[in-house]
């Protein structure tokens, strides 16, 4: 993936997104004249996959004074230890005070979004994963999710703009409305390859109207090598998609042929189902994962105060002064 | 609360944020002059509080030809039970194929966010909540999810844009950071008192230095009849907030005079540990609750075709023709 | 059901089938001419259903002597409680010594199945059950195991031989072998209806070759009014036959106008199943139940001396003397 | 043990024994004239001992025609795993259709016996196992039970005629009964010495009127030399056969100079049970197991059609054409 | 039971027995001239039965000065709940101080011991219940022990100073080794009946070398109706005593006429066990209770001062001033 | 530790503490003159660390005649396994017949404190462990406890009997009571050091008014280099004592130059909240434990006659003769 662009959004730079007693916060020590240099120091709640920093480094190179700052952090996509301080942050204090509340949001939400990606491919063991989840977020973080689950290590996602932010390409299959539209599925197949450039990759999705081993021949059958794979994607109600069906769909496929024909899996998709594919050996080519990734729990993040002008402080419960981490890196 | 206004953004109307394979599938659909009229179902797949809809209506209203749409919705904070329809959209497809993803997202956001903050309000019995959460999610959905947990009944929100959505004030006292910077509970304060506008009440946080009822007592010493509470916020290393401390602050300052000063609690706060003070009778008057909202997992939603011209049709799994919900309302 | 008709086997009377100990303990009697009237209970170690007791009757009526012999006992098909005496027999002791093990067994292996039956009735609340586990037990047994299925509430077996036993008309649908031969389901419906006579149901088995709501209906279709249910069998590589199924399978059948079609499940009934299906409204009109019943554990039941010559008796751990039971009756 | 000799009864060859779905699928298949060679296979629905294998080769050299069958399988007792393929068939379908119920509930009921005597035996390490079960089932599989107990590795079993079947002699001590009729332990066992043939082992049960331990030294003391055992078979009542029991008895027969009498354990004997003695060294010569290999449950057996005249073919679910499995030998 | 006479040992009075923290504590307030009026309170941790007040109040008048001094208490025997207030002492603090240590610790162990007492109590519903647990703690502790198994509900102890202390007659039967000198139950017993005084009941211990059944109908058979009890302690290597041993000797013994002998049972009772007795109809007429009574753990019991010279004051944690508890009544 | 000296008590010796069973044994074996040898062994029902076997001797040596006697035991401190013969005893039975209920009493609880103490001293892996439990326990039983914590591996106790028996000096810091009183945890200290003597430590208890690291700090600011430790014993209702305070206590200790002060825990200590410190790294310098070691459950002993005049002898359910045990030693 390339480097991504992050834009603090006007909503945020504002304060916008702040708690409103950070912004009451800045608005006493101004009318005070305080300003100390503070040094804040944040971590995370749980071990897991660190994703948001790119974000953070550049709203920070935004409101930071360039001369009174110096930042130091760990790298988007390294792993995290639980309460390791990923975020060193030295300048004056009114500078970036209000944004507290912004900074250990997108590391939360992102991070928790990367480590249950990895999670998913670690389970994969090298079989592909797409990310699926965008229809489960709110539109205004569905390509922050999804660029979140391509840092985690998915080789791909289905929304357009989570694709660009990731620098990849979007990736899909077809939806069953397209199928229920035009009547059938192998119609549909033909339809969607005469209209899509070629590039685009033809996956058919086959458990719409017929059982899917049959309506897999039925479409390799009438597009050929065109095909790259079928989808099973069998809802709850028929039963999910099981080990066995994968199996027997590749059996047929294989029996009438179709031997370059994939199978791509979706449906409830989490680390677990992904196990349990890969131990009873059903020869999946890929997969789509949804909710596991976008309905992961944020990692709560905490920032507090460790240096005051230099002077070692620290609230109740914490240990005063910097703690040591070698791994970060001056960033700023 | 006031009526909400949203206005969907560029990128929702652009098909940015939505799967890749919609956006194929209208332009195949458009290239075969395929708009049939088609009737899509909406539900989620467990039971809770039903939000987003406001935001999904203006969606709607903007993309739907407004003389070939029937809409039948449930109202933003109804409950919904396990797989209930809440929405049904009919209307030429290519118009709004496209917004399967946007709308599904907010509505499952949504709902996820107000159904742990109900479970919150019920668990609390009449004591008000607020919801501190914004510092767990990303800032570009702090304020619909501040807004999703007053809709599910908290009484303030911390973030600005939130509160602005819900139409209420933000709530918020002061930050430890303001402490530490300042160097003194009590001077802070007091620095607060004489630079906020007198509505804002005066709530202080009282574990950032001394011990909680020491310093309880030296804050309303200090500022008297000003103080409106305090807040308990011990951290975990400290043993958290126990029903005990409450009761034990309770009663130094009852026995010091100053029975008006309320306790305000926050920290690890969810619908167990809000049964927790309750059984054990502690004096609470409030609670802040951050994580159970703001990391609740989305309620999956579901959208599925059921009529094409008024056929009805089902892929596998699924029963054709519309489904019967008398609870539903004509929304457009 | 008719009044079953048993003979004891030349295998059981002849003492082959019984334990070798018992043989020489009739022969050390017979040589020391010890012949002494003992009354000897049978109790079981779990309540149950009872059965087998009249294929014990028909062994006792044949062996021992008429003029000395008194036996009380509880009737086929009663419930029985654990340790309860279900069968008391005072008779010279040489005279049915010998069979003590082939009538515990006979009475072990009734039970168990006619109380794994009561169970699955119980659960079904109605709608009607046939056992279908002939298949798996040993085949010098499928008869009395469908006869005690029968006495335990199902209302027909597959087995001829039970099915003579227990005075009903065999059950059954078509096999997945008929239809793999002939080559197609329709098909292979149609010929069944063609040779067999009318009185025969015809009931379609459909997961052989399509989807069960395609093939359904294409049942339906060829044959009309002469079908009377389609049976699902899907097996567990498939997902089983779920609740959603058998309801769309209804909802799509209706919807073509086959309301009077109905709907028989099997594979891998039991009582939670049945209860699974019945709790989610599933519109089922029969269930097969195999190896639930056939497989079911026996009823141990254990045969204790009491009295010998009118002398209360009894092994350590057992209490001497008749124990009284009021619901016994005299059968010999 | 000999080679058995199983003859298929004349209820089974007729039909009398089958699921009637068979039967009149032969009748329509004939009508029609369809007798395509078709190939069946056979698999286990769990890991075991298979037995019945012997039985079913006597059934099929019997009904298939010599010239057009080719029949491959595993051997009687060994190993199979979970849904490998012990028995494949592949001759004209209405020669043997018919007798698929019997087939496979062979399989069933024996592999499930031998199984569970297998577990029983490798929990023993080398002490001899005798199967006292027959007492638990029907007499009309007493024998079969016996045999395949025997199968899975006991050195020997109760009933008269499993003995035959498998071979070996009939073994057994004395029932309770004998020694409540004769009224004394001690008399009961020199009545038994006195009548029985000398080949046949003196057992003494010692659990009936008095203390295990002081029966144990009173039978010692009257029959010295000719005692080979003592059986404990305390019930439940009187706390069952300890470990302790076990090597209390062997201490005090020890100091009485009795060490060449062994101790012979029943009652509730399991493998969980053997391994309890076992682990806590008691010093137990011999076992006798009753209802856990009598009341095992079946191991389901399946049988599906792989191919019709040397096409692949299977029903949804299944994996068309031959499942290759190179431990099967032709044995017909 | 009498009003026990509590003497304080010349140990405890000498500050021996107290934690050393107290002896300096006063050491150092005499040096200083500190006496100031103090309120302690003391509370135990967890619900039960209140002993060991009455020697608690012999202490406190002792050490405490008449004339100032003021002591409210809970009685003994008395129930109390979780921390609830069961002692309150008002008086110079040098006075009592360095006997905080054996207050709770005399309120502990005593208290632990008389709740495990009335937990045996209540499960047995009437059967008289003796304290046999004296051998399983240290003998300076014996009759204290004993005595609050009596404070508890017990009838009886086997001790001879907790009997006293109690006020109740010691009670026992015979130890298996008065037995085992002699050499034969009945020769034992009937050596018992010759030397002990008629008003000791005549309870003969059945399980030292024959059956229990056989022995007690023995002993019943030689002394006839000088026997009160025949007490069953079946070791757990023989099964432990069951309920069905427990029913089989009452029929035995009612059988040969000897309804008048009462069974009594020993050996691992428990409130567990006493409600397996009772749930299964066993006729027992009394338990020996043991370790569950004299090894319950301590009810740990904290002493706070919550006033100095009438100013309420509590350590952090605890609430200042006299907790209110009118269940108090004045002793002192 | 030294050797300890233990007396028998009068009311041991009188028999006073026994069983009323004993007492009647020894009456009327003196009545018939019978006075065999006896050997008795006696072991423990769980394995542990022994202790009481001293004070058991000087009460053997005390009863037994001289001449002939024989006793065999390990030794005080030694670990013995469950049901491992711990002693055996050979004299005339009526010297020694009557203290089984005092010896047996004297081990079991003895042994029950001792085992407690070791898993604490391992699970604390060096760090110095203080009996702190004498609050817990019955002032008479107060000494031994402590005795046998220290057997069990503590480096002290806070009794002043209890040190005294096992040659420690006795151990503490200071009471809440003290700093109550004193009215200030700093003056508390300073009177400490005034009036103690110079070899007392000064431990100064931290959480009776402040934050227990803002007490620290200034006890360490007022009392200098005099100050050994800081106790903290944070109560429940505070959340008890966490890895994280110490940790932080310990920061700000150094950050302000008091390297040199250690840190002492107490309250709720058990093997697991110490595997808990030491998990997270708590440099706690010493623990103090209560409830855990005095509250510990008697390890129950079992006393058995073996031999009789040489004669192997036992109940039922025991083997008859000596049991070998290598290990043991001749003490007698």
């Amino acid at each position: 993936m390339r480097k991504p662009k992050f834009k603090p959004s006007a909503e945020v730079i504002s304060g916008e997104t702040a708690d409103i007693y950070f912004v009451r916060t800045i608005d006493i020590l101004k009318k005070e004249g305080l300003n100390p240099k503070a040094t804040m120091e944040v971590f995370g709640s749980r071990a897991g996959i660190l994703c948001g920093m790119e974000e953070v480094k550049a709203l920070l190179d935004e409101v930071l004074p360039k001369d009174k700052r110096e930042v130091w952090a760990l790298s988007e996509g390294e792993t995290i230890s639980t309460k390791e301080v990923a975020l060193r942050i030295t300048a004056p204090y009114q500078s970036y005070g209000v944004y507290e509340t912004s900074i250990i949001g997108i590391l939360a939400h992102g991070s928790g979004w990367a480590t249950a990606a990895r999670e998913c491919v670690e389970a994969a063991g090298g079989v592909p994963l797409i990310s699926f989840g965008a229809r489960h977020v709110h539109p205004s973080v569905a390509g922050v999710m999804d660029y979140a689950a391509v840092v985690g290590g998915c080789t791909g996602c289905s929304s357009v703009n989570g694709a660009r932010l990731a620098g990849v390409e979007p990736s899909g299959t077809m939806p069953h409305a397209l199928i229920l539209v035009v009547g059938d599925t192998v119609k549909a197949t033909m339809l969607f390859d005469k209209h899509m450039s070629p590039e685009v990759p033809r996956v058919s999705l086959v458990d719409t109207f017929k059982d899917e081993a049959e309506e897999s021949l039925r479409v390799a059958e009438a597009l050929g090598k065109k095909v790259k794979s079928v989808r099973l994607d069998t809802p709850s109600e028929r039963g999910r998609v099981t080990a066995e069906l994968v199996k027997e769909v590749r059996a047929r496929l294989d029996l009438a042929g179709f031997k370059y024909v994939g199978i791509f899996v979706s449906g409830g998709i989490d680390p677990e189902r992904i196990r349990y594919f890969k131990e009873r050996g059903a020869p999946v080519d890929g997969y789509g994962v949804g909710s596991y990734i976008s309905g992961a729990r944020p990692i709560d993040f905490t920032a507090d105060l460790h240096e005051i002008e230099g002077r070692p402080i620290a609230k109740r419960g914490r240990i005063p002064g910097i703690t040591p981490n070698p791994r970060l890196k001056r960033i700023l």
